[in-house]
């Protein structure tokens, strides 16, 4: 970033399934953070997003407004084509409707996009020239950069990392396929294996704590997925770091860390590898990517 | 590239294991193409390659010189790692003798990164912004285009496709881990399923010409992984368009080809694709890409 676009400040939203955040960023500062449930409709989500951005910036003129959102996106029509999370916002054409609430240009960008751009520019990955990153939580997402900036891909699939097949026949994924990474490694696929292993449900955070062989068989398999699937991929894309982000990632700390890098390793035998790292930045990440999505896009 | 780029005479260079290429890039246009054995040693090699490049100048003036290498390269010193097929170039410094050798800068690249970049600019994925080039044969290699340029990756090992860990526990590949898409689907793999199951040597050739239940469950196998691979890439790197390149991949030609689509398809449901296709230069595309990449450095 030049001095002269980073000091204009910058409007950053981040769409969830349970929550909207706003924030505004000068330079490398969050000046402003806010946040509140997600409504449901898209009317109602665009208001709220409206508001959200009214109170953040709470009236200091903004020169750009960044949005990240989940789901595949149209990126040419601003369009969310679906979001499991987010009932309502099928085929709905977000951008315009959020720039009529504005009056300002919105530039949108995939929510696991956004944040490995924040963590590449100011968190976890500052300085790498490429960096991958990956959210493990309820699903599994990911990000490409390379040159610091997304690699969207020519249909704007790029960084889907979850759906990368780690286990050909394995599991049956959301998406619709066998054995995707999501479907043996996510949140959503641990307590669908612990649930059967134990005959009752167990959260994740329950199986992060738990001591017993099978929650460590459990975790172990994710883990060994996850480094399979890292390592895979420094073959190919071969980022100078990798970030881990998401509430599973973060949830396990170091101690799930260390397992996944072992498998890493496991599957790098004779290769170069990046440095694994947790992300920075917390639930800021979404603002965040999202303000320097749209700093990005007014310098080009 | 622009025009005034484009009509200086490159000279593209192509070490392989068994054969060296020289060819004189003008334009579009490939005036000229010579081939000779590769001798064995690092200075007969150097020898043979600047003998080969004279005979495809033939007194023309060259601007740059562009060689196309196996092995992974340390790019920055211009020395081959180690190259399998090429006894005597361990940690060779290549570049710098070759330089010494023609009395002209030489840009060095990684063979499948060449020929990647020759068919992404004047072959079958041209007019693609993002592309993937695999080329399938002893081994499989290949190279991943972003912008128009290889994307060589943090350490060089950027567009390794055949290590992608398409089989967990799989067979032992060449490069020390397990169930690599090389360990599965390459040349070597094939005979050696092919040896196991006929209980002799079966050359691939053969393999496509028999029509038995054996060399279909062979060929449906290594074709298998070969679309689960292409579909994984499709979901993170998201190119344009796919082409296959190699003497297995063209050897098998359409029949094959729609026996890896076909799994591929299978392993993209929900998701978009970009069209899978022959690569279109044959053994030229290793010079032709060492030229490209000569003119593009010169350009950057």
């Amino acid at each position: 970033m030049s001095g002269q676009e980073s000091s204009l400040v910058t409007l950053g939203l981040d769409l969830g399934g349970t929550k909207i955040a706003a924030g505004l960023l000068e330079g490398e500062e969050l000046l402003a953070f806010v946040e509140r449930p997600t409504p449901r409709g898209g009317a109602a989500v665009v208001r709220a997003l409206a508001e959200a951005a009214r109170e953040a910036a709470a009236g200091r003129p903004v020169t750009a407004v960044g949005l990240g959102t989940p789901g595949p996106l149209d990126f040419d029509r601003g369009v969310v084509r679906f979001a499991p999370n987010l009932p309502g916002l099928r085929n709905f054409p977000l951008r315009a409707r959020l720039e009529a609430a504005l009056g300002l240009p919105v530039v949108i960008e995939n929510d696991a996009n956004a944040a490995a751009l924040a963590e590449h520019h100011l968190g976890a990955a500052r300085g790498a020239r490429h960096s991958l990153f990956v959210t493990v939580s309820t699903g599994i997402g990911g990000g490409v950069i390379i040159d610091g900036r997304v690699h969207r891909g020519a249909f704007g699939q790029g960084g889907e990392i979850g759906h990368l097949t780690v286990l050909p026949g394995g599991p049956l994924c959301g998406c619709g396929n066998r054995g995707c990474l999501e479907a043996v490694a996510s949140g959503r696929a641990l307590e669908r294996d612990a649930a059967y292993a134990y005959g009752r449900p167990v959260p994740v955070p329950e199986l992060f704590a738990r001591k017993d062989a099978t929650a460590r068989a459990l975790l172990d398999g994710a883990a060994g997925y996850l480094g399979q699937a890292l390592a895979s991929l420094q073959k190919v894309f071969d980022p100078e770091v990798i970030v881990l982000g998401g509430g599973v990632a973060l949830g396990g700390g170091e101690a799930f860390l260390r397992r996944i890098e072992s498998a890493y390793r496991a599957h790098l035998r004779g290769w170069r590898r990046a440095p694994l790292r947790l992300a920075r930045l917390g639930r800021e990440a979404g603002v965040i990517g999202a303000a320097l999505a749209a700093r990005l896009a007014a310098r080009s």
